[in-house]
């Protein structure tokens, strides 16, 4: 049988030798194997040719030991299929034990693991193209560009490395993601465990309808100076990140591979939070500045995210993770043995929420409000993907082409000002001295355009960045949220054939309410900080360029006054 | 015999099928036919290939017809060869009814011709490529723009557009400039005229030595609203300018025609005087409004030169075309007889020059004066070539590329608003609009990158056509003058030799020290006048560029303070 995909999203070939492919559409695959981020195939037109290999899922049909669930629902955003009929209610999907695994099996590591050197390069290899937003060097090697060339190859993966971000972590089989996560455990009322007052996480009615309670003792948390630090008597390098917040005004260190672990804890505990996604893994070059300046801009962004997070922020691990003394191995190993065997994981971290009193969420109104969300998040990854292809190409062209015109112009007025320093007249010298300042000033001003990306665009790629991880991560909070609606509605479906007591339904329905809460509260929150964030990094985007061409009126004025003496 | 020709430039070939040529190589042609500017033949490496035709002229020493004289003096800037050995003060090169022609016979037309429709279109035909700034449509077709493409097609022939318009006048016999232009006549004692006072022309010794005398009584000269009129009951159109001197504040209505003739009289009168050009001729959209403007600018320029030119501004047959009333068909043709009639013009026009009363110019002194300016104007016309090209491309770059750019930018801000949209909770819609704005913001700034060239590259090139004139007609004044130093040389040896005697060879020296003075005042008019234009106008390109960024700041300023409530 012939390797077939199903395209998850709409593909516009622009180039010679791609092909458009229509979501839901099954193309048939030459090889699995992908060439850097592209698979050859024929789409059911019959062309042969490529494209991005993050655009379709593979089907799989034919193997036993894969997932068939996937064949019905391809969209990213789809619905649980309709036409699927449970008898009972059983699981929609089989259980599988590859299932129960945690996504991050990397960092689960056991004690001994973590003394081993595990470092960023030994967990995950970079897959170029893929993760994140892979800078590369100027194709030309001209000067320090970090912009990626805009070739019709780069150009597509640009757009593909940005779509696959947002189905990078969890589209192995997303259709279980509801079981996975504990969701469908939980409506069903399979979830147990004893919650301690101060695990309880509180949704309250805001203004805006259901909300996370507001953290009482907010705190924010520096990240300074990373610095390279060895052990092993030298044998053994690594970056050391120094954390202050300010609700302890205590500094601890902590490397890269701890934010690894922690962010692999917060992803397994809390099922319908959008944890942010922690910088990318690289493989070289980990200790070079440009790399650690970066990696620590990530951070910042994230701790950001985490401690204005009013759940994620007062989490046993992440107050561990910030807190504990970096010298005192004990207590640190102490708090790490205590987060992996926290049992309020998964399912049973819908038992600590507790909702407001009063009457339940009206069922139609939040499948409307999840709807609405998911038709907002798939654009809003529509246009930040386009801002990002845009504002690095505007990057690129300013490091590039804008500088050298500008340059060009400075040469120009440069070998004029030179011509006319043949005639060295008194009268002239005075003109001659401004031609060749203004020939002095393009050419800085060319070198202001070719540093100005570093100003503005990459703050905006770098808050982009974390929108793109955000996004990647709701397709699978909506579906936990889908999942248990369609446990309600099937509930009373079975009520009515008679094939379950009411009070059983009602259980389910209460379930489902408290996973709804929960959802809209953590949609609100996205909502809330998307709105700071963007409202910040625009005026900031903004104040930078004004400054920018400020910087360039203050240069020109320079070479102006220049001439009032010639 | 194969058709040869010799370089008078060095070429260096650029492109694919160009070849490079040698200043004074003799190539073969395979055709005397140019493509669009560009011959084909081979060098004497025996490379065939493409080079401009302007960069060689074609020898004839096989036709009868033709004069013989250029195959010893091939170099725009080439002195008289030494080789020639003339037996007694006969002329050096012999005379031919042609050489006796003025230079610009279309222009001299009868009274009959007048009056016949002999408007720009009908004289001279335009040359594509090949005559001044021949602005063409993007290629693409896209907007207004109106600089040329740079193809290597393009750039080549940008290059050699420049060169030629520095041959264009007079090339087609050099070597005989010195006896066209009268200068040898006069040398040679051969000029006879009487000169009324008020035909006297004064050279003076200023502070940097011999210059024109000023005008006592100077005047500018405005041209303002071009307006389309009819004759012959419709049958004909023509655009009349409105000139208004100010030393007689009245205005009258000069036709293109009327430039182009007086252009001509006045090139025939001033051997050593370089004339400004006027604006080229167009054979096509002679009545559409940028074309009008256009000339229009250009036709500022020229007056602006004619009325600060001592010599110029107060000739008889400027003053005729400046004040004569444009309705008095009479005495206007009165005034075009006599000017047609002046015999103070060539050789007669050195009659009339008064120099400075003390010793005579010191010969060596003179000749290193020329040559320094002859090295000065052949890198002034380099750099001219350079920023011209460099400007052009640059006003290309702000219509096509910047502009897109920007306008990427602010289509993705816009698409993001877009998608943010979709959330309309009050305390988004703030943002919302002004995410909305800065994409409007954006999308102004590239119009503002398309519109600024015509702000400031067109004026700074309209200067340089300008001065690209008048670099063409210095090769000619130089060869004037170095004629009578070689005659000057030439008459000391043959005293030497007893075949002339002393006084002779005084009144030789006399008048070589006569059109001396004159070029070098010439010379040192165009240093003032260049410092004076090249000041004015660096400062008017700066003063727009400032504007120009402080309008972009200011709509970003704009868009900034949209977040203040947002």
């Amino acid at each position: 049988m012939a390797l077939k995909a199903r395209a998850l999203y709409d593909f516009n070939s622009e180039n010679p030798g791609e092909i458009s492919v229509k979501e839901n559409e099954i193309v048939t695959l030459y090889s699995e194997q992908d060439i850097e981020g592209w698979l050859e195939g024929s789409n059911s037109k019959g062309e042969r040719g490529l494209f991005p290999a993050s655009y379709v899922e593979i089907l799989k049909n034919d193997t036993a030991s894969t997932f068939n669930n996937n064949s019905t629902s391809g969209s990213r955003y789809a619905n649980i299929p309709t036409g699927v009929t449970s008898p009972g209610l059983t699981a929609l999907s089989p259980p599988a034990p590859a299932q129960q695994q945690p996504i991050y099996q990397a960092s689960q590591g056991s004690d001994e693991d973590w003394d081993d050197d595990w470092d960023d390069s030994s967990t995950v290899a970079d897959e170029p193209g893929v993760v994140g937003v892979n800078y590369q060097r100027d194709f030309d090697g001209n000067g320090p560009s970090t912009y990626r060339l805009s070739t019709s190859m780069s150009k597509g993966s640009n757009v593909q490395q940005a779509k696959s971000s947002a189905t990078v972590s969890r589209n192995l089989n997303r259709f279980s993601t509801f079981v996975k996560s504990g969701g469908e455990a939980f409506v069903l009322g399979e979830a147990a465990g004893f919650v301690k007052d101060g695990d309880k996480i509180c949704v309250v009615t805001g203004q805006y309808g259901p909300e996370w309670q507001e953290n009482p003792y907010p705190f924010a948390c520096t990240i300074d100076d990373p610095t390279k630090q060895t052990k092993f008597k030298g044998m053994k390098s690594y970056i050391a990140y120094k954390l202050t917040p300010t609700h302890t005004q205590t500094q601890v260190n902590r490397r890269y591979k701890h934010f690894d672990w922690l962010y692999a804890r917060l992803v397994e505990k809390f099922p319908v939070i959008s944890v942010p996604h922690i910088p990318e893994k690289q493989a070289t070059g980990r200790f070079e500045e440009d790399f650690i300046s970066k990696r620590r801009k990530g951070l910042i962004w994230w701790m950001s995210h985490m401690t204005s997070h009013p759940v994620l922020s007062k989490c046993d691990v992440f107050q561990h993770f910030l807190t504990c003394n970096s010298t005192d191995e004990k207590s640190w190993k102490q708090g790490k043995r205590k987060a992996e065997k926290d049992e309020m994981v998964g399912a049973n971290f819908f038992l600590t929420i507790s909702t407001p009193s009063g009457p339940p969420l009206d069922l139609v109104e939040v499948e409307s409000k999840i709807d609405g969300f998911k038709a907002f998040t798939k654009k809003m990854d529509d246009s930040v993907v386009q801002v990002n292809a845009t504002t690095n190409e505007f990057a690129r062209k300013q490091i590039t082409g804008f500088k050298k015109e500008y340059q060009k112009v400075g040469q120009a007025f440069k070998v004029l000002g030179q011509a006319f320093e043949l005639d060295q007249q008194a009268y002239s010298v005075g003109l001659n001295q401004a031609i060749a300042y203004t020939g002095e000033a393009y050419d800085a001003i060319g070198d202001y355009f070719a540093e100005q990306p570093r100003q503005d665009v990459d703050p905006l790629m770098d808050l982009l960045q974390l929108y793109q991880g955000h996004l990647a991560n709701y397709p699978d909070i909506i579906h936990v949220q889908k999942g248990a609606l369609t446990k309600v509605k099937e509930s009373q479906k079975h009520v009515e054939e008679g094939k379950m007591d009411a009070p059983q339904a009602d259980g389910v329905n209460e379930r489902c309410n408290i996973i709804s809460f929960a959802t809209l509260a953590e949609i609100q929150h996205f909502h809330q900080v998307r709105v700071r964030d963007f409202k910040a990094q625009m005026q900031q985007y903004l104040t930078e360029q004004i400054g920018f061409f400020q910087k360039i009126t203050g240069k020109l004025e320079e070479a102006l006054q220049k001439y009032d003496n010639a």
